[in-house]
């Protein structure tokens, strides 16, 4: 294993973290934030000294019918601008545009133009020419630009070494490892994460990572590969996030070392904002359902269907996992 | 940082897995477990191939009223076979004497009479020469013997080593690494991991780990220190343990490639036991306050009256705790 980069008394410069609350939280909930939400998070993550927020999907209308979502899912400048204004804070603001699932070329605008400072492609293993071909796209509209590339734990060795290769050889800024499973333990985590750091030193890119909590290793995961050089770590407000949720946010700040993450704000944020979301009825988070998908390396979308069911009948839904492999 | 023992995908022989739910998490419910939770429990144990199941405390009845505990703080032998008979089972069976809570001359009789197979002794690291006094006289009875030394956290690096020098040369078989705290990381767990294992290979004693889950890292220290060597690993049904709760028994057994663990029988207890119990007002597991005592390396106890306060204020709870450094 590669030396760990720094220590756990230090800090290091070049860590950034990014809120995906309302991305990914937005998932458990169609993107149905109300202003105030959105507004009091931004408010909190400026305070918390988070770096990157963001917002939601640039997501094609015509794939997907706006009046079927919240606003969230498309991230519209305007809507953006109607919480930050001009956004005169130092945090910067992104967005998650999916390969096959935006239309990129109609719907940005040149960063000079726009509020936001980043965009994420998002992509699977088998996409990556269209991934590189979106961010070459929005790094010549002057946008930072990251690869999330999902679902790692399910591909190949060598597709993963062909993959960086190109995603180095792109326009990219950022290359995000992503456990979409939650199948990732610390031990894999930091393998895979010393791959990326390699291509990220050959091509001169920053690595990121994007936890998923099926096994309760969200927060283990992203220490474990920040401790090797990972620089772009995401998490969200109380873990919000699709299915078993993310690395929350309240373990990363109290974990990092940095003087300018802090708290406060947030563990108010947390109480005047998720909580009643959670007891509204969003329902995300660590449950053994998830834990059972993510040690079998699986999608958790029979994991989010035995929720939506409110089944408790672990035993038979384990069976049913394993007679479908 | 030590070579890792064994890899991901293999086996080894040297790990043994306890269930400390009675005991732990007897520590939530004033040990009032019914007959039934506990005989399931123990026909749970032996179906998922569990190597040891720890039954509760045998404590001082001088010191505590037998009237106002459940009866497995106290563990008479009787009460045990009332469960397990002869229990002609492979799996053995704890209890653990907390060294000046309990009456050990007088409470126990010789291991040939009794149908406990193995004693671990707690203490404080100021306490060694009274466990050490304890641990031979168990093991001159004929018990296997532990030491677990808790709240390692706060502990001194030369205290440690000499805690560990005095116990490598008493008769203990195993020495428990306690994050009573919750407030290691992997990399820290790894270290003292490390430490203890060294004393282990010198005096030819196994090791131990047992974990809190205040920075929802139970399961992700648990399985980093057994990376490392360590064999004894503790575990309990739904992470049922004090506060925040200890490394979940269905995350570790997942994890664990010995064919002789299965999920099976658990993930039904899980669902007719462990459900009900939370349903009934039970209260354990990770959440915000304990988060923040994990963080500040700081025993629990401030945060188990905030949630028996049904508390939210976050916020004020961290600001009191950094007021009573």
């Amino acid at each position: 294993m590669a030396p760990r980069k720094g220590n756990i008394m230090t800090v290091r410069d070049d860590v950034k973290v990014l809120d995906a609350t309302v991305r990914d939280g937005g998932l458990c909930n169609n993107f149905e934030f109300t202003d105030e939400f959105v507004t009091e998070l931004y408010k909190t993550n400026i305070k918390s000294g988070v770096d990157y927020m963001e917002f939601g999907y640039r997501a094609s209308k015509k794939l997907f019918d706006p009046k079927r979502y919240g606003k969230w899912k498309f991230c519209d400048e305007e809507d953006i601008r109607s919480i930050v204004g001009d956004n005169i804070s130092d945090m910067k603001i992104s967005v998650m545009a999916d390969v096959g699932r935006c239309d990129f070329k109609e719907d940005f605008v040149p960063k000079s133009e726009s509020v936001i400072d980043m965009v994420r492609v998002a992509c699977y293993i088998n996409q990556i020419p269209a991934a590189v071909e979106m961010i070459n796209y929005f790094n010549n509209l002057g946008y930072e630009t990251c690869c999330n590339i999902m679902a790692i734990s399910q591909a190949d060795t060598e597709q993963i070494d062909e993959a960086l290769e190109m995603i180095g050889k792109s326009k990219a800024d950022v290359i995000y490892l992503v456990d979409s499973y939650g199948s990732l333990y610390p031990e894999t985590a930091g393998r895979l994460a010393k791959k990326y750091l390699e291509t990220g030193e050959k091509y001169g890119k920053l690595i990121g990572f994007h936890a998923h909590n099926n096994q309760n290793l969200a927060f283990a995961n992203t220490i474990e590969t920040l401790s090797y050089g990972v620089s772009y770590l995401d998490a969200t407000a109380s873990s919000m996030g699709r299915g078993a949720g993310n690395c929350a946010m309240e373990l990363l700040l109290g974990f990092l070392k940095n003087p300018k993450y802090n708290l406060y704000s947030l563990l108010t944020f947390l109480e005047k904002y998720m909580l009643p979301l959670k007891e509204s009825g969003v329902v995300w988070g660590y449950d053994i359902q998830y834990m059972l998908t993510g040690q079998l390396n699986r999608h958790p979308r029979e994991a989010m269907a035995f929720t939506a069911e409110k089944r408790t009948d672990y035993c038979e839904f384990y069976k049913s996992l394993l007679d479908n492999f």
